[in-house]
């Protein structure tokens, strides 16, 4: 078999959307994770030879790491028990941060075997793998990172347990700005502090936004867009575990972005913008806010990637 | 002016659909209440001269009627304080019977008046006029009958207050089966027994099937419409009020249809289906099982009607 190394990415992504609590999530361009990796003899299973860019905080072993378990579960399923693979990871975000970097190894992780073996499974077939491989990070299955970073684009999933997930259209122009504040909370903590109970009337309210949303991006219409990227629920709960959210969100809004709220758990935040200026207006204009509450920050400016995981 | 009369008809609508609670709703081909008006002379404002179909259970005071609301409301914008609108309102839909009686009168009520004053404005900008009108009948401010009645189609509303209303394309082939028992429930008991929370868990999976439902109208998906065509939260508490509910919905997905619920508050009880054959042979299937538990019914069959209140 080849020793030829190759070389895969997976882009950060953006889950929740404001109003798509658990249901829905978007790529990045940039960051993304990356992983090298060869098919080697006599060393059946996946190995995960060297981790760069984690500080040390990530397990090598295999069914403790995301990219592994991803990898490893997929190569399960191929079932010939000869074949092994050697990885490297390159951790090229942060972690803890809610930008979908345990996500991202996954995506990769199963990305990379799947071009090893020549592509035995097409990309939407990868999923499995790589949700069960982002469960070992934080426990839940939920593919409202993985999808996006795998597959690209705007993803809806319907139900997560059978993964019933689908593409929505992103209208051309539509940028996106990240800002990812340099504090760290656990989507542990962040999912604990959530109410199991919510109002009717909250219920009726995010339901409309969200479908709002997804007519919005299926029509084109900013304006539509704009008025439903609000989210009632989750983000009133969980702006208090980052400092300072609320005055990152109003300069946000003071540079005209569609909408604006929290990444995933974060404590990252997220800008959306129908053009590229106004994205990095938002992104300069959110760190400054940030900075005020003496919180040191990095900016991310993107278009919505269509293309997820990719051979690099 | 003329006296000419002219004569408009309003569609029965069902709202809700399942997972679109106070969001969502479509309009059927048949049936309809049908208005027929006059300019008078010397006679300011609306007047109902006689109504017809609702064994007098409904006010021809205009401003206790809906159609009389409607109207009344679009004159009053107009500004001219010299019209004078005759109208006799021919009910040929049940009330109280979750088929959208009062919003189709209301519909047709302000579609007349537009009419008769050669269209002053477009069918979409009497949204408000006709949500006021139905306003009287119960209380509530919102578009998920008025808006299919008036403009056809299957109608999304963000948001009731703004009346932020959006058309959603339905695929070719889709059929609506309507079945409306003869009892009688009230929309204020059919709201009051709703609780005021709900679980985030719950939010989640109706969400999820909101949005897969507009996902799937819009790819013309009727897999995904089939997945999604169900409701966590309303239906459950709901059920109580209408004898044999579980029996009819079982009956009707036992002919393959995409999914059953109740229509609006109720009692009616809709099925949509891929083909018309599927959408009769529930209708069938539907009106025995009501039969076992000795309600009489009535079965509707119909497209969606793409027109809605229309010149007759």
């Amino acid at each position: 078999m080849s020793k030829t190394g190759i070389k895969v990415f997976a882009p950060a992504t953006v889950a929740n959307m404001a109003c798509g609590y658990d249901l829905m999530g978007f790529a990045l361009e940039r960051p993304g994770d990356e992983i090298i990796g060869r098919l080697v003899d006599n060393k059946p299973g996946v190995h995960i030879t060297n981790i760069y860019g984690d500080k040390g905080k990530l397990s090598k072993e295999t069914m403790q790491n995301t990219a592994g378990v991803a990898a490893q579960k997929f190569l399960d399923h191929i079932g010939d028990p000869s074949i092994g693979i050697e990885m490297e990871i390159y951790k090229k975000m942060p972690f803890g941060s809610g930008m979908g970097s345990s996500a991202a190894s996954a995506a990769a992780g199963v990305m990379l075997a799947n071009e090893l073996l020549k592509r035995p499974l097409r990309k939407q077939e990868l999923m499995p793998f790589a949700v069960a491989g982002e469960q070992v990070a934080d426990g839940a299955y939920h593919a409202d990172n993985v999808a996006p970073s795998l597959l690209g684009g705007i993803v809806f999933i319907r139900d997560n347990e059978t993964l019933d997930f689908h593409r929505v259209s992103a209208p051309p122009g539509l940028y996106a700005t990240l800002v990812h504040p340099h504090i760290r909370i656990l989507t542990k903590d962040s999912r604990d502090i959530l109410s199991d109970t919510v109002t009717l009337k909250q219920t009726i309210t995010q339901n409309g936004n969200l479908g709002g949303l997804i007519i919005g991006l299926y029509k084109g219409d900013f304006d539509l867009i704009k008025r439903s990227l609000q989210d009632v629920i989750i983000e009133p709960q969980r702006a208090q575990l980052i400092p300072g959210f609320y005055d990152v969100k109003v300069a946000a809004l003071q540079e005209n972005v569609l909408g604006c709220s929290i990444s995933g758990a974060g404590p990252s935040v997220f800008a959306l913008s129908n053009n590229n200026l106004n994205a990095e207006n938002a992104g300069h204009a959110m760190q400054r806010a940030f900075a005020k509450h003496k919180i040191e920050s990095t900016v991310y400016i993107s278009k919505i990637n269509s293309e997820g995981a990719i051979l690099y």
